[in-house]
């Protein structure tokens, strides 16, 4: 995620470009992913009942085009949602009009995605004015992918991207990927905007099972503050030009391309919560001895998600009873005078009470970018992660007057 | 609540204390609350998993006593939770000494609370220490019943009390409360301390019928960040000497000391979220139109809870989308194109996209310390209410170092 990006890491056949067409009070706003050749395609969107108009729209066209997908749209600074019959209009004119740009394809093998406020009419004239120039601009470079993945930025202080390849009987595979996403993050699907590219050749249903898989260890276990966009959309699209043999089945190449979609999704997912908004630390909650993965995934949840938590964890205050007392009423049977917590690698309650340690070292190693938190409940076997960051003033700010 | 405590308000028979004992570093941090007489008491208490040893303690004498209560001592600075069998040691102490400092009665006439910091040793020597002090101390004054309700405070930077009277075969009923709590607020039965005294004759089983009813639309309808405390307890003591009456089953009686009950409680509930950490203003979350109650108020709640939603109104910034968006995630089946919002009774979303209003008086009006919020779903008959507070910088600071 540090280092640079190189042309030699962008998948085959992708182009990429990015603009500004006032969406935004000023910086890039509008972005274009084009695949070359028809590829396959898989989503995942998000579960709110309240599902912006280009959440719909490409829920629709995924249906119709998946294996023949050509690529995404993307404005950033409004969110095309609560917009009532004038927001499917728009994202229709969107998805018609670069479709046609590209050279008279059928709209459905366009997405369409909108992330930024909530609510407020989407000027979508400005998009289509700017699209003609968007298409014409693309380019297969790591520049144009670099400003690509910055025009779908919104809160977010910086870019998020990843990068995986393997070899597959001789050929090399490329996966790319960059994601948006810094407040109303909480797991349950996929999470805030992501694109992943790869010139991998994979069947439309294997490709769908591989990013399910993916995204549960991943986008679906990071959280920032609980809530849920309504406009969560992660696509990839595999077209298939590194020339590997297609992944018409699960065996060994279908392995090998789920772990490298899973560790372009791991890394998005991190540079998520690393970026959540105001966030000086990321908090990795890990849940042992829980009855269920599904008790255990409750809790670590339930902990990532308390404000008295989160709010200790900006001020590195080694307040560990917060973390128990929010466990305590995450609906989980456990016996508390039997659990175990470390913070920082410091054993703080031992069996349900304080264990003696350094409150100073405790501080200090708290002060790190990453915070492990291990709670083990002694009630079975089952464990779970989630990934959170901590809960500071900058938040606040960044949310009181996000609109104004 | 604004107005001034007077001897008049205080019911027959009771009297009160406090005293600086050495757990918090400066001010009062010992109280007691003593009917001379023996009292119908009932108690609701925490739903967390993880209870405080005084919760237990209590849970206990409440079952033994509850028609011979003779009074509650509590503590703050240090919540005795998390603290092993010394904690319950230190609970079961401190009501054998208040009990037997006020005649040798049995402990389990005593209510004991404790709330502060988790997972800190209680120095239970201190209390036992200032008990005797403090049981000669005992006044029946106002100025004793405020010096009461001052030392069970934490991180509350007001004084909550509230009384109410009404008239019982030409007998006066007097019932005077108070309560703490200003973080860690969640619904589920009770929340937080608050203790309520009344000269009423009431038996046991219907005084904790009607403190049933009363906690359901006060206490259980407030929240300030979604976290229940380890600590909660309601706690009402009936001890007869009006001379009304005794209470003995359902009918004109018991249905106009509920009524004076459910008042008191509803000013508490409402005191403890204006004097939420770090709050500028109450917001009144009414949800309208829902398939069931249980759904209505599942949505009121997933709103209140919302950070997005908490910061928004800190900021008093008109963002209504981030409302619809909470309670598209609540787990409510509804259709969002049919749903109103009023916020700042300024209708600001009509089937489920922006109705237009003017921003500057949306904001305006949005500054108030009160904020009514209205969404009708269009989904069924159902309704609820909830209070919140606004999320601001300060809560952040307030809990980012709360034991440094």
């Amino acid at each position: 995620m540090t280092s640079r990006l190189k042309e030699p890491d962008l998948p085959r056949g992708f182009s990429f470009a990015a603009a500004a067409c006032g969406i935004k009070k000023s910086g890039l706003d509008l972005a274009l992913l084009v695949s070359e050749t028809p590829t396959s395609a898989a989503a995942v969107f998000t579960t709110n009942r309240v599902q912006a108009a280009p959440v719909l729209a490409s829920q629709v066209h995924l249906r119709k085009s998946r294996a023949q997908m050509r690529g995404v749209i993307i404005n950033s600074g409004n969110a095309n949602c609560c917009t009532g019959s004038d927001g499917y209009a728009a994202a229709a004119a969107t998805a018609l009009k670069v479709a046609w740009e590209l050279g008279r394809l059928h709209p459905t093998q366009i997405l369409v995605c909108s992330t930024g406020v909530i609510g407020a009419p989407l000027r979508v004239e400005k998009i289509l004015r700017g699209v003609p120039d968007l298409v014409r601009a693309r380019r297969a470079s790591a520049g144009a992918f670099s400003q690509f993945a910055r025009a779908i930025l919104t809160t977010d202080t910086r870019l998020k991207w990843a990068a995986a390849k393997y070899r597959s009987g001789g050929k090399l595979v490329r996966l790319i990927g960059c994601a948006k996403g810094a407040g109303m993050i909480e797991p349950h699907m996929a999470t805030m905007l992501a694109f992943v590219a790869t010139d991998a050749a994979i069947a439309p249903s294997l490709l769908q099972r591989a990013l399910r898989r993916a995204v549960a260890p991943t986008f679906n276990s990071i959280t920032v503050d609980g809530d849920t966009s309504t406009n969560d959309t992660l696509a990839v699209l595999a077209n298939g030009q590194s020339g590997a043999r297609r992944i018409a089945r699960e065996g060994a190449h279908f392995r090998k391309f789920s772990a490298a979609l899973e560790s372009v999704c791991g890394a998005l997912a991190l540079a998520i919560v690393a970026d959540g908004e105001g966030a000086q630390r990321v908090i990795e909650i890990e849940v042992r001895g829980a009855p269920t993965d599904r008790a255990a995934y409750r809790v670590a949840r339930t902990v990532a998600n308390s404000p008295l938590v989160k709010t200790a964890f900006a001020g590195a205050d080694p307040n560990w009873g917060r973390i128990l007392a929010a466990a305590g009423r995450a609906g989980v049977k456990f016996d508390f005078e039997r659990a175990d917590l470390r913070v920082a690698g410091i054993l703080m309650c031992r069996g349900g009470r304080e264990h003696p340690f350094s409150e100073r070292l405790a501080h200090q190693r708290m002060l790190a970018k990453r915070v492990p938190v291990v709670l083990d409940l002694h009630a079975g076997r089952a464990s779970a992660r989630v990934w959170t960051c901590d809960f500071t003033g900058a938040y606040v700010d960044i949310n009181a007057s996000y609109r104004t």
